[in-house]
């Protein structure tokens, strides 16, 4: 039997982080947020503000935060995991020796790990040696700001073990945020990794003058090749068209505030990957990297990708988008299914 | 064995049917646009243009019009009807001596006949009294002032008669508009009937303030809704993941050019249905109509269409946006299949 969820550390003080946090704690939980940098970590406890991501909004009194990770763990029942996909393994291995026995462990990073090709909640099983249904996936069309904003959103806690799903799901349920459950993690997971890509492929079209008929023609094909790879590695075909699939996939796309959609969008007027990551303060978008690791794992399944290795071509080969764009629409004609 | 289509006629002058006329005079047809309005027919076949509906779009020279329906029908090898879906069997009755036997019939409207509560091919096939293999279904993400500006689309052909959606495919591939062929027309034709009032219900939101979560959530959660009706009626579910589900969900739901989506969205705002309906010309979008038919189909079989019946309130009952958003979101908790 899994108890109640009272104390959660959230481990992370982005956007995403931030929100997540403040939903706990409007749910009822006792919520610490760790912080990297001591100065965000005291401007959330005072202030109740995180001016640097979420500038707008005024966190809740039962939400404290801290840099010291053993302050934030210490007695957590959950622990939500709210790093960038590929330092997440580095961060685990850090608090591994901090972390209480038994405590749901939340992943919300989205991605694939590049040289492993693990998903994220295989990264969080095997750096902590913990039992995959130990782990919970929180994944759906969950834009930051929004959440912020206490704007009406859904979202998906996938993990094998339904007990912990649905105390999770207790545990953050407000009357803005509305948690259903899943038990299948790898379609969840796959989901959200693979929207980060077709949302640069969204961020090439536009970038290139196209319209919502594009935009909308992606999504579709992109979504089916998500899919496709999905059913070869085991997971529930009915997620991906689910809020951790397609809802996701469209919060992602079509909005002005998603950060893949926008990088992709400078590369479809004609910056460079190192352009477009000098304007965006030397970021990247979490889908470059990703592309590379999904398409290795498309390939190391034999799952046929196209949009995917389009993108990973433009990214990472200097394939020029207008050129991707006529070979994407130049395939063969052909019946939708085959 | 089906003939190949040379002569083409398009029976409706309205924005869709002259940008699809468009497109099968791009691949090479012989196409004859059929106008109610005799003005709109001289516009067109002497000026190439269409003013009233694409303005931006000059048409092919071997696209002409007429406003007599037996000029723009003799001798055609496929029939495109591009009529508002509740004037469809009034206009069939009209034509139906005049009609070439064998030819391919091509339903483009989208929705549910009030009272019969028949798809627009079982209309055709009813009115026409011709078997359900002559009739083709068009659908996809296909917004007509993109399609006309040559923006690269994908859409999809249904027909139960295979060799008739590959000719008709044949037809109307160009390079900036490519056909699937699918044999599951009542898929195909529920995605199209269902999205115009998910749009509607996008718009709601959208007139309340919400973001993208919403929009996200109301596109996925109102796909379900579809495909359990779809389910029910003998489609095809991987119909609903398509260019003729999703696709064309996304399009009609994300872009500013869609009329259900505006019109949704002052009454979101707070006008009432004649407020809106004044706004546009005295106009009413077809998902106000389909609503009320879909919601009866799916009551009739016993299928819970929670987004639908909504909007069917909101439009028919007086029922306010706000309360009906509130009603949305205060939904059991639950698991997100079941």
């Amino acid at each position: 039997m899994v108890q109640s969820i009272g104390r959660v550390a959230v481990m992370g003080s982005g956007s995403w982080g931030t929100a997540f946090a403040k939903v706990m704690a409007d749910a009822g939980r006792d919520v610490v947020l760790w912080s990297r940098r001591a100065a965000v970590a005291e401007e959330i406890t005072r202030q109740h503000r995180n001016g640097g991501y979420l500038p707008d909004v005024i966190l809740p009194d039962n939400l404290t935060a801290t840099s010291d990770a053993a302050a934030a763990l210490t007695g957590a029942d959950a622990v939500v995991l709210a790093v960038p996909s590929q330092t997440l393994r580095e961060n685990l291995a850090a608090w591994r020796s901090l972390l209480p026995t038994g405590a749901t462990l939340v992943s919300t990073a989205k991605g694939v790990e590049l040289g492993s090709l693990n998903r994220m909640s295989e990264v969080i099983a095997d750096a902590l040696a913990v039992p995959a249904d130990q782990v919970a996936v929180l994944s759906g069309p969950n834009l930051a700001k929004e959440v912020g904003a206490e704007q009406p959103t859904a979202t998906v806690i996938a993990c094998s073990d339904v007990d912990r799903a649905e105390a999770l799901q207790h545990a953050c349920s407000t009357n803005y945020f509305r948690p259903y459950t899943n038990t299948d993690v790898i379609g969840c997971e796959l989901g959200g990794a693979c929207k980060n890509v077709i949302a640069l492929a969204c961020g090439m079209a536009d970038g290139l003058g196209f319209g919502d008929n594009t935009t909308a023609t992606l999504i579709t094909r992109g979504l089916a090749e998500t899919a496709r790879l999905g059913a070869t590695l085991g997971a529930d075909p009915l997620t991906f068209a689910g809020l951790a699939g397609l809802g996701d996939l469209v919060a992602t796309c079509s909005s002005p505030l998603s950060r893949n959609r926008t990088f992709g969008a400078r590369m479809g007027r004609g910056d460079s990957l190192t352009d477009a990551q000098a304007a965006t303060n030397g970021q990247v978008a979490e889908g470059v990297k990703s592309c590379a690791s999904i398409r290795e794992l498309a390939a190391r399944n034999g799952v046929e990708m196209p949009i995917t290795d389009s993108v990973y071509r433009v990214c990472h080969q200097g394939l020029s988008p207008r050129v991707m764009a006529a070979q994407l629409l130049g395939r063969a004609r052909k019946a939708e299914w085959s």
